[in-house]
């Protein structure tokens, strides 16, 4: 999932340089998703575990957000999910570098669907709380994101979970914690 | 700045029914940018509060974050900012509802730009850490949300600030605190 | 409540100079306190509100914590506590400040009980994650600390607060947000 | 360190029973603590781990919050060290736990020594912020406490590190992670 939604990805890739800007690359994204009632729907048909590697496998469509941020689901199991993520400058901020809420965003998703493979069908999550700690700064050209959720804490009432990040170069470059709250649906 | 640059928002402002999904609304935005580098570079020839303030006039080039993330810088003083964001379908999450990273996204960008409001031209920042608190859900039928960054301790090594994000009936959807490093460019 | 059981707070006030070891001092403090079973086995019969205020007045048994820590519980309104705390050097950590842990009890007993002025009889809470900002460092010659808790966001299942620190010279110090579980005991 | 410091720790390794309580157990502690200027001023004089290594063998004078809190160094190496904890009723709250200050204590205590451990001689730090996740509650016969202290990324400005609490019977009870500022002295 993921990729395929982004038609054009200028500047995907590409070195930042602050001396030298680059006018005539193309600086603009559609992004397209399909409708995000339908998974929401269908997660209530199965096991946390079940609904995510639907999504890793395609048979459930990917939410949005995963297509805006250049997220992908790779691999699940019990308490734990990786997701990558490709960012590009239409993620950068006033800094100059990638801005910090598409690493947050990145380990959100992973911290939340991490939980979601603790539960069983019927049960339903949401985050109360997050902590990211930025480690190492983000640019275009640091290449692929690996994202890795743990579940440190299952419950039925509330769960904890832990993530990182790593860059292309196997850099540490956040790392996050969160709260989350699991409901009956 | 900001919305301007966004051509196609489908979905914006439109309610999400879990049960009847809408298969005929256009699900794509394109979004644009300008070259992150040039207000990189401007930011290097004013003080913290004349960059913020460029950025909500429009004469420096808003940030390619702002258009991905549909938020306007709309008021600026020493030691506080307000952004608001439009939040659409595109930012949805697996659990129907806007992704907690939007959320994390705008409230890093009122932090940052807070402590920026702060800083003497030749100082930049860098946040180290963020933290969360998800007190309501967010739908892309909530409305605009609006959000502000207040600086609790300036410094010339440190800063520290804490932010809120209210929706369009008034109500508290989230705060945020955050620490961030102050250095010389 | 607090100051009465603590008998000898050798060093309370005094200010710590790490030039001029004072060793004529008396560095030990006895801490006595009341069975904490008394107050918990009272709380299922009050309101928050009411638990609150009876430890206010004396008449439900302090925590032994608050001795410990030389806090007192001062006032409370419904979603909002204060406490005062008088460090000592008997919370001195090894880089010569009081330690951050005495903050941070101090924080978490005031998001704890802001959340409890907010609960009706049969319903308790527990802390599920605090994070605590450090603004400025606390020395026992910072002299009395001034908490207060305030709710964020109430709930039957979960709570949110937040809380700050501010010294005898009306600095603040640190501050706090915390999300808390509720349930009914 | 530590222990012999604690004279008299009623109630320490007890069952707490809300149903039950015990009038004839002494509840009174008396800490006595050695002079925090000492090794503050010895601390200059050597590298990070030499100091906590010899915080360890006793050849510097324990902080007096190790004695207030019943903790005990117990091993270090670059970048991790280890700390025990005894709690007792002394800490106890109004719930009827250990008070999450405690653990907070601890947390913030191997978090701030690990990054201790990466400094070389003339370097201090200290705590910018900290977030514990409180996972399962702690009591008295919860029995003992180790906490562990991770550096996830040293640095000459500012360092990251994470820490975990087990209890005796080898459950993770608290998570926690920390940002510190280092800064030549």
């Amino acid at each position: 999932m993921g990729k395929d939604a982004v038609h054009d990805s200028a500047g995907s890739g590409e070195t930042i340089d602050a001396a030298t800007p680059s006018p005539d690359v193309v600086r603009a994204r559609t992004v397209s998703w399909e409708d995000p009632t339908v998974g929401a729907a269908l997660a209530k048909t199965m096991t946390g575990l079940e609904y995510i590697r639907a999504l890793i496998d395609g048979t459930v469509p990917a939410p949005p957000i995963v297509h805006l941020m250049n997220m992908t689901a790779v691999s699940a199991e019990v308490g734990s999910v990786t997701f990558t993520c490709d960012p590009d400058e239409s993620a950068y901020n006033p800094i100059g570098t990638v801005a910090g809420g598409l690493v947050c965003t990145l380990l959100d998703s992973v911290l939340g669907c991490a939980v979601q493979t603790t539960l069983p069908k019927g049960q339903a999550y949401t985050s109360l709380e997050i902590k990211v700690s930025y480690l190492r700064p983000v640019h275009a050209y640091t290449g692929r994101l690996t994202a890795v959720g743990v579940v440190t804490k299952p419950g039925s009432r509330v769960a904890f979970a832990d993530a990182t990040v790593h860059d292309s170069t196997g850099k540490l470059v956040a790392t996050a914690s969160s709260t989350l709250l699991v409901f009956p649906v």
